[in-house]
């Protein structure tokens, strides 16, 4: 049942008085349910038993926390298809995406439970004393990750389960030791009150400290603002708009005690196609991009905006077949009235902009709220002129951008902004004498993709989903797979400390049985 | 020789007009070198031949870079003595010190070179395809760390040699395929550039690009301003002030690409004496810190500002004993006379603030620019009213803090600000039964360290030498070992790219024979 209430750690509460309500794009209706804005005292309190349940949930075994996470995962299934419907009513997304994303959501939630039971992710390394050392003795010193405190983690309007309440920063933050206090997304707010009752209900079989969760509701940035000034915040996990996301980044830096911001945010994932992948598979890849970039209403963070190639008839053919196919799609809701607003409005801008013309368009009359696809071209000059069309227009919208010679190409991708996804389509051969312009798009980018669309992002450990700025805040941490963990962890030695006293991890026996790195070797063995 | 010019790549330059020179603050005069600033046109240049050099320096081999840093500390080792006298009369110190900083420095690079020749520091991670699973197939996805661009390194006025110019900031950054633009001390431009013309000699011998290294002198702040905000240069490696630190993070961050600045700022380094400490040792350990405190005129980071104890008789012993102890010391020359100005007004308003008394102070006459050690005492609850108390006064000082009982010791620990490393002093049986205050320590530091003096940092992969802010920018990395390599790359994930056209690290056969993770396990086999 949904309450419209905040959870302060286990406790409902809605002390203050502005309401919200979530919508139905679909349906172009406001839900039932009436939501209750957080009040700074039940902020201060959500991050003040965050900060007390740190106290004993940091030094809580990998083994204990994995049960955590997997009790999680089966009370998100547990709460049935009431969450299949919420997600859908307030998402407008199909209910296909919606068991999909929570079998993803669940999947995140366990990975990161076997990652514990593991145990190597915390890097231990030990350097072992050597008394006798001329002039000094060395002393033994001993490494490892720790948690750093709570974290704060905004859902995120594109992904209402696997990047909000229980989604990637959740679930790598609780796996690390940090308790969690999530604002949650005011377009998917049932949703999210929904997971949080699931997070709770597991914290309190798995016998976790109260305050190691919360879950407070907000439809402005006021609340959002305060959490992450707290001084008990430690760091805070972001997934939206560059806006949004660079506005919290320099609230943090100015705080006092700066606190990292993990927040990504734009990216228009540029595509570049090889004359080969034209002339052998045009047809293939003008269908495969039509449903790229249409899929889920454009609404992926790996959209492909920026489709770049030098001019050929193979082009001038790719571009006539993939504004036949796109403009054969079916439009379909976008998350809400106001994404659909914004669609439009960064639509009808890159559409007026000089020497721009429209490859695909659909122009029949849809419902409210659903996003009708465009596609531009223009020439590689008029891009490298024209920074509006650099942009991100999130929905499904793309802009191919023609260019003279492969020497243009390398330049478009030299002035573009850091990407989360760069890919080139082609075949091998092509690609082998190609270097530069696959290395000046690995300098762009955090991903490179060969052959395929960069939407759907594979959730495993090697996955890199972080890319310069602005597609992020720090290019150097996932917010996709096992490694997010390390985003809410710092590392402190021990030097000379008794071996009893040590965490179990650096102790001589190796009782955890993990991969440590001892005295410059890589070993699963006791010392 | 020295000119007194800047190093732009391999050219020499002195191309503006504004000239300073260093001091001998032993002899209390100028030294007889004239250093020539760097101009707007040097800077961009040198950032420019940077960036270029970057296009090819970032893909030389491990073995290859390992040489460069190799051949890097055998022509520092070449320049002799006059590197020794030079860094003597520029800063004050000791031969033997000097002697010393130069073995650690070459160690250093060493150290690096052999971290290149084992490759495993890249962290390649493997996740193989499964192009029949259910419902989607799983692609072949493979990540790595790659250099991130140009880094500009800020010299530090206390290490001319270990944290300067081929300090570990330049050998890390070097190690990891980013060129390096150092901003030379003004204390110790002199040896500075004898350190530059090794780099610069090295780079030639082994087939370096020009621009892989450059080194620009300046005696304000605006060279150092315009390097951080310079679009090209893509980290700031600092070591100095809180003040100085800070202002360069805030720059960093508000440039339109924000970049990360990892700087090592202030820290007075607290000492928790247990009081088994006090009454089975407290001679030696007065003794100890006497040392401690005064050695180098008290200029290391890692100096102990800050001893913490229960009040008790063996604690009187303990305070009388290091008094004596610390008064009888001769006081050393401090770095430069600003460096001795700045000391004695921080004595000067520590001593005055309310109920401190002092507990050892040399006030013999001293020659001009020596550092006169001087140690106070206060009690807690006076402590925790005066954020002054809690400032670090860099130089031969330090403030014993008498508690109540370990409860107002706790929350003294929990008052202070973040630290590079915390001290405990007592034996294991009264340690085990500290957990609350080894626990509070452990939130405000990088490094616990027991039963020693927090003076000497041991260079070794476990060391982290890095804590919470402000003593440092970024918690997360270290500047001393080889784990600060980490600070200059980023991931980058392929997918399905072709096995031929993969970096060595990550190709099946396992070229360079590192150790990897294959499908969720470490490996170093090939596949």
């Amino acid at each position: 049942m949904i309450t419209g209430k905040n959870y302060i750690g286990s406790k409902l509460t809605a002390n203050g008085t502005k309401t919200y309500k979530t919508f139905n794009p679909k349906e172009n209706k406001e839900t039932d349910w009436t939501f209750y804005e957080a009040i700074e005292s039940e902020i201060d309190e959500a991050v003040t038993l965050a900060s007390e349940a740190f106290q004993t949930y940091k030094n809580f075994s990998g083994a204990e926390k994995a049960s955590f996470l997997n009790t999680i995962a089966d009370e998100i299934e547990a709460l049935g298809d009431i969450l299949i419907e919420t997600y859908t009513a307030e998402s407008g997304l199909p209910e296909g995406r919606a068991r999909g994303e929570r079998g993803r959501t669940m999947g995140q939630l366990r990975a990161f439970a076997t990652l514990l039971e593991e145990g190597s992710w915390v890097e231990a390394s030990i350097d072992t004393a050597q008394p006798d050392r001329e002039p000094l003795p060395k002393p033994d010193i001993r490494k490892m990750l720790f948690p750093i405190g709570p974290v704060v983690v905004f859902g995120a309007s594109n992904f209402p389960l696997a990047f909000s309440t229980a989604g990637g920063d959740t679930a790598s933050a609780l796996a690390s030791g940090c308790p969690v206090i999530v604002k949650s997304h005011p377009m998917h707010a049932g949703t999210g009150e929904l997971v949080a009752s699931a997070i709770i209900k597991a914290a309190e079989k798995t016998g976790m400290p109260n305050g190691v969760f919360s879950n407070v509701n907000s439809s402005g940035i006021e609340v959002g603002q305060q959490l992450v000034k707290h001084p008990k915040v430690k760091a805070v996990g972001f997934t939206g708009s560059i806006k949004g996301g660079t506005a919290l980044y320099k609230l943090a830096n100015n705080r006092k005690e700066p606190i990292p911001v993990y927040a990504e945010m734009g990216s228009i994932n540029p595509v570049v196609i090889l004359p080969s992948a034209l002339e052998e598979k045009g047809s293939f890849w003008a269908k495969q991009y039509a449903g790229s970039i249409t899929v889920g209403a454009g609404q992926f963070c790996t959209n492909p905006g920026l489709l770049l190639a030098v001019k050929s008839n193979a082009l001038e053919s790719f571009i006539t077949e993939l504004g036949k196919e796109i403009s054969e799609i079916a439009p379909t809701p976008m998350l809400h009235p106001n994404i659909c607003k914004t669609y439009q409005k960064g639509v009808k801008t890159a559409s007026e902009q000089s020497n721009t013309s429209v490859v695909a368009s659909y122009d029949t009359e849809a419902s409210p709220n659903f996003g009708k696809q465009k596609v531009l071209t223009v020439a590689g000059r008029e891009f490298l002129k024209n920074p509006v069309l650099h942009q991100e227009v999130f929905g499904p919208y793309s802009i191919i951008v023609q260019c003279e010679n492969d020497a243009e190409l390398k330049t478009v991708l030299d002035a573009i902004e850091g990407q989360l996804t760069g890919t080139i389509l082609g075949n091998s051969n092509e690609l082998a004498h190609k270097s530069e312009i696959v290395e000046a798009l690995k300098e762009r980018v955090g991903r490179l993709i060969l052959n395929s669309v960069p939407t759907g992002v594979e959730v495993c450990p090697s996955m890199h989903h972080g890319g310069p700025f602005p597609s992020t805040t720090d290019a150097k941490y996932t917010s996709v797979g096992v490694s997010a963990i390390k985003r809410w962890v710092r590392p402190v030695a021990y030097q000379n400390w008794p071996l009893e006293l040590l965490p179990n991890a650096l102790k001589n026996e190796n009782p955890l049985q993990i991969m440590r790195l001892i005295n410059s070797e890589h070993s699963n063995k006791s010392i």
